[in-house]
């Protein structure tokens, strides 16, 4: 499955990126890393490639759009739940009162997030997914999420799988919220996408076996969690990750220092026209020691106003 | 990459398969889900085949191989460890006193396996599981362990794949044990593993990070592990599921009710000359309800004695 995003010309793999020095050495390590007459050829099966997803492959502002999708669903079940509104975190929720909601921190998140995301099947919250990322639009640029993505990321994307590499999904993000739309959207298979999850059952009472969602927090994949769930979930060190925060660090930390040569990206928000700027000092997707640790490493920063010609993918593209 | 033990001719894909039934009815079955004018065509996303490892791809008599690396691998250690004599169920292990270890259990082997799998890194682990994998020989059939795979089962899942479909190993045996040496034995990617796991923990103290292998165990990917791991690693219902014990019943169950046409296939060691035969009463690999079930949910059953022209791949293969 391609996406519907994508149509590179022959010459040219990665068209929405600016030349200079970010994108030409993008485009050197892949020629140095494919070519059997290099000292640097990595074979094709430790041809692994990692990506964070929110701020990195689509945007994150003004909050995860996950939680939308959360505000989103218990809003949507809120008159069937009266006893919802006398809690002062789902009352929050459901009125998409997100500055009173963050007042109450990690806890007051994850409390809608196991509200919304469990207590159905596997098959239903895939459905209940599908449904919202289909309607949904986000709140200030009008546009579906799907639309929200970095044009010049999904090329990137591309631009590797035609080069062999195995291209996964490690992101902070819930495994069951990405999964239903990723192979469609950028091009990556269900099975290569590692996130959040919360625990599941087995259950063949009913006359069907099925996947029963729990209320409880299994794993997050972030920070530490993200190697910790590659080395679970792929089994193999990338030699390719890019990440947009401090989230990421220890990702990159951990596969720059495999036995092949490696890229390590940073996207850093510079671009306050046409997206977000934001870095040190954002509550959401902060970089603060990425920055400082970056050109210490000889990690790549691509600077999303100066590198990117196009953020999103044209509105008509569709 | 490709298996070592594969060269099916042109002309037929399953040349360790006798002509009948069994063989027939994969045949059909992939002719009809891959044909786009069948009505059963099913989209190449969707064509998940997952197979059991232990009894299904490779031997599991005199007992799981696993535990013999295990034991081989704490009587290396041994002289390190005096005080692992006065423990019966160590010293069971290292003097690979079978009897006397089954003794004490699911508790007993429980431990010897977090004994010999924890405590190292991800890496080292890796390099331990090369090295026996390698050199160590079974007991009595005096081969090494990657000749005891089932030459019929490995041209199954070439054939499978030929035809698109995204072949995974979904065992209860350890995650970490397989991946080092899969990819070679049976030409599937090492992320394409499923499995039981310890508890693992990023490190980032020393001079590199590292993953380090705790001695807890963290998820038995058998019977409703099965399932729930699929949902959780794959994040798709197979239409195409393998195994050989009461132990796979779950991802049966679960796999044949999808959308799609699906085939489950079961096999049944009924050699008792070439391999061994073993059923209902068998302490490893029993193989009860689903003997029963099988033909009641029209499952596919592969009578080793009878369907499979030979079992291991021939010893000069190498
Ligand atoms: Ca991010
Ligand atoms: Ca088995």
């Amino acid at each position: 499955q391609k996406s519907l995003q994508s149509s590179p010309s022959e010459s040219d793999p990665l068209p929405s990126w600016r030349e200079g020095k970010t994108k030409q050495a993008i485009m050197d390590y892949v020629a140095s890393v494919t070519d059997p007459n290099s000292p640097h050829f990595i074979p094709v099966p430790d041809r692994i490639a990692t990506f964070d997803n929110d701020g990195n492959l689509w945007a994150e502002k003004p909050l995860y759009f996950q939680l939308i999708f959360a505000m989103d669903k218990l809003k949507s079940l809120a008159d069937q739940h009266p006893e919802w509104k006398k809690d002062p975190v789902m009352k929050a929720a459901i009125d998409h009162d997100t500055e009173a909601l963050f007042k109450y921190g990690e806890k007051g998140l994850m409390k809608i997030v196991l509200a919304s995301h469990a207590n159905t099947t596997g098959e239903e919250f895939e459905q209940e997914v599908l449904q919202w990322i289909k309607t949904a639009k986000h709140p200030s640029l009008n546009r579906p999420y799907t639309e929200l993505i970095y044009q010049p990321m999904v090329e990137l994307v591309h631009f590797l799988q035609k080069h062999k590499f195995k291209t996964f999904i490690v992101s902070g993000g819930g495994l069951a919220f990405m999964r239903p739309w990723v192979e469609e959207v950028y091009g990556i298979p269900r099975d290569q996408v590692v996130g959040s999850t919360i625990k599941i059952k087995y259950d063949d009472h009913g006359e069907q076996p099925v996947i029963r969602r729990l209320p409880e927090l299994e794993f997050i994949d972030d920070k530490a969690g993200k190697p910790e769930a590659i080395y679970k979930f792929i089994g193999r060190k990338p030699v390719f990750a890019s990440g947009n925060s401090d989230g990421d660090l220890q990702m990159l930390r951990w596969a720059a220092l495999g036995t092949h040569q490696s890229f390590m990206l940073l996207l850093h928000h510079t671009d306050a026209e046409r997206e977000w700027a934001y870095d040190r000092e954002s509550a959401v997707g902060r970089l603060n020691m990425g920055l400082t640790e970056a050109p210490m490493k000889n990690w790549t920063i691509t600077d999303m106003k100066n590198d990117w010609k196009i953020i999103f993918p044209p509105s008509d593209s569709k």
